[in-house]
């Protein structure tokens, strides 16, 4: 399993695993052909079963030349009743029979991207000079692609930039949906560099009974929710998919180009398409990979074609990344790197993510102090007892507990979370979370000026924007 | 077949002929399942049983339940030898085993179209009060699809628009790739209506071994060719896809409008795409079908999303067509009217069309003078004989003369070409046709204004446009 692991670390792709495995094949052929020493001809034939065994591991199926990984992205299970431990993720669903949630370590084998682990966290720690956000402390962030190459760049003072989206599906966005943000804000400060927040309301048109008029004014709600985060003002450019592929000299053309290096075999493969789905659905990856080249945004980045790109999102979203890596070399350009989160958790607790489409197991930003409360205490899963005596008697469990989790994700301090987890535990009290809809207005310009002129819906929302903060308190 | 007689007349697509036999299957089942009186029932059947043949007749496919005429479009023929009388036509290929060319009859009940016969022209001529094209009065343009429609408009005082367009293949065009380009310039000139003409660069990065810059400059050069047909310079707008799409606040919304409404087995059915074709191709129709409507030139036609759009074009590029016909009522725009020409033949004779990337089988506007008259002396089928006595003594067949059908694109007195007819077929003499590769340069502004500034290479065209004509001589 040496080679396995030394492919993770270097990341390769399914594809890059593939065309080992073909490329040794036919060395194995040729050895053979031209007669070479059994010794010699053994070591390649080792050599393949190993590579088989490796792509057998990463893709879930069993190497057949010529057939290049189509079915190896989506990890489904075999049916609902088969395999109990298998996750289903992909970027419209995310699904385990396992009340912790999703195995994170077998998707980061499956997906073959990289454990976050002890020495990237300090590396990110020594070369910032600021202590690891508690998502990279916690495992919130826990799986990578060539982060390294970033923190190599960085080092070497060349410039790279933040790559981070949102589908808009309704009018407000959910708590989890801030995860990715939240920790994007945090990348930006200490990295000090440009960000550009995709907004698409295409995907959504394409994917949901909306009109193209309704997914604009998502987009544009939940872009307000986003520039509450607080983003940096010169450095962040937040754009609809609709609005600014009219708009820009640059976008279509990466487009074009990445849509030219993807099969209808590809993309069926890495995300389940049919061959009675829409012909949108079927090109929008190329939408979505779009922004991981710097000349998608001319007015940001000039004619700097070079730039390397950093995304940071939750680990759903990896199969339209790992088109993009395996397109990026054919049309001359780098691979983005990678940040991976875990997926937060419904209030019905890990077997799935929290969904804006379900409101029962969401917690939405416009969402009034008392409607989160209702709904934590109505819904949330909880890891306590059934009666306050069988509690107080056994403990809680917070490793099932919705509420707990949520604090995972809020609560900044460590001890204080800790001595939260004690009491939740061990002395055995109810503990609960609310959060509250309501905090500041952000007013600022969040975006860069565009190529020709404002966004035509820039002005409402920079005197709009909502803002929220989340609060964390005991619940009576 | 009157049935069948009266549904090509009303234009019905395969769509939907096969929803009208899915709603008659279901009003026999309901009138079985209410014992409905045996005589309704067999009337039921009986037009259930002729919506079928006329199916079948469209299609050239039985009809099957829940399945959609995904095959109906590209007329393939059942392999290179079986079938002699069979024509393959579909937007990359014209081929036929007929000396003649293509059975444009044959084409007409099997797309759909109408016949453009002596009563419509006849309105035309009535109601613009000018005397038809010599391509209409000779059939070249042959085919339609509601054109009695746009005629109804114009008389009603109604506004249409003109979308023709060009897949920039090759630095220069050929003489064939003008019959739309003159048709299209009478119509605007006789109707007095705004043009927009698309340069699908795109199109022909994606499926040529050419870069986005090569597949750039070709739009450029044949814009020139274009421009020098001396359309109307305050009522053409000529864009390349590649720049548009990034400039135009109406078009990318259109284009994930119809996406959204074409599934893959259909373009499976109308192109032969295949699982191994890249996505760009896939979803490239939608990309073809946006100029239809005219919501996709915000700056040209403002708010204005329902006026009418009449496509004059080769009858190879109607399946794009009628698959935007099908699309159209959906997402609530009108259907396009077109107008259909028949091929520009290759020299080597009718059996199939010019072809830029044939240069033996093309005149391209680039030609000098001595290069057009080698490659007809040298190339150009003849119906002659293949000695001049045997030729005087016999006589010439002008029905597979490749001089003698170029003539009767060009030559624009019926008098004189009928003379030239007589010379070459009774009189028994040499006749050939020679082009001229120069004329007048037409530096004149040929775009609207587009949404934000000029094009980049507007300028460059201006200065540069080349111009042409085609002068009618005999060859020694």
């Amino acid at each position: 399993m040496a080679d396995f692991e030394n492919c993770v670390s270097c990341s390769s792709s399914p594809l890059e695993l593939f065309e080992r495995v073909t490329a040794q094949g036919e060395k194995v052929r040729s050895l053979k052909a031209g007669k070479a020493s059994t010794d010699e001809i053994d070591a390649a034939v080792k050599l393949l079963l190993s590579l088989k065994v490796n792509y057998k591991t990463a893709t879930g199926q069993d190497y057949k030349a010529g057939s290049p990984p189509v079915d190896f992205s989506p990890i489904s299970n075999n049916g609902p009743t088969t395999i109990q431990d298998e996750d289903f993720v992909d970027p419209w669903t995310v699904q385990t029979s396992n009340a912790k949630g999703v195995d994170y370590d077998k998707l980061i084998v499956r997906f073959g991207s990289s454990k976050i682990d002890k020495e990237l966290i300090n590396r990110i720690e020594r070369i910032t000079g600021k202590t690891p956000h508690h998502f990279l402390r916690r495992g919130i962030f826990f799986s990578h692609r060539d982060m390294n190459q970033i923190l190599d760049a960085y080092e070497n003072k060349k410039p790279f930039y933040l790559y981070t989206g949102r589908g808009p599906s309704s009018e407000a966005m959910h708590v989890g949906h801030l995860i990715p943000f939240i920790f994007t804000k945090w990348l930006q400060e200490v990295f000090n560099v440009p960000l550009v927040i995709q907004l698409t309301d295409d995907e959504k048109y394409l994917w949901k009974d909306l009109t193209i008029q309704k997914a604009c004014e998502y987009a544009i709600e939940n872009a307000k929710d986003i520039i509450a985060c607080g983003f940096d003002i010169n450095k962040t450019f937040i754009f609809s998919d609709l609005d600014y592929l009219g708009m820009s000299s640059g976008f279509y053309k990466n487009v074009v180009k990445i849509q030219k290096h993807v099969t209808f075999n590809q993309v069926k493969g890495i995300f389940g398409f049919t061959d009675s789905d829409c012909i949108g659905k079927i090109s929008f990856p190329a939408i979505q990979a779009a922004p991981s080249f710097s000349s998608s945004f001319p007015q940001i980045f000039k004619d700097k074609k070079d730039i390397q790109c950093l995304i940071p999102c939750a680990i759903d979203q990896d199969p339209y990344f790992r088109m993009t890596r395996d397109v990026a070399p054919r049309i001359g350009y780098l691979k983005p790197a990678l940040l991976h989160s875990i997926f937060f958790p419904a209030l019905q607790g890990a077997q799935t993510k929290m969904s804006a489409s379900d409101p029962n197991s969401s917690i939405f930003l416009t969402d009034t102090p008392k409607q989160i409360k209702t709904k934590i205490n109505k819904h949330a899963f909880s890891g306590g007892k059934d009666t306050i005596e069988e509690h107080r008697k056994y403990g809680g469990n917070c490793e099932v507990d919705v509420s707990y989790m949520y604090l995972t994700f809020f609560v900044e301090d460590d001890d204080k979370l800790e001595k939260m987890k004690q009491v939740r535990n061990q002395l055995k009290d109810h503990y609960y979370l609310s959060f509250h809809g309501e905090g500041p207005s952000y007013n600022q310009d969040l975006l860069f000026q565009p190529p020709h002129g404002r966004y035509p819906w820039y002005n409402a929302i920079s005197s709009l924007s909502k803002g929220f903060s989340i609060l964390v308190q005991p619940c009576e």
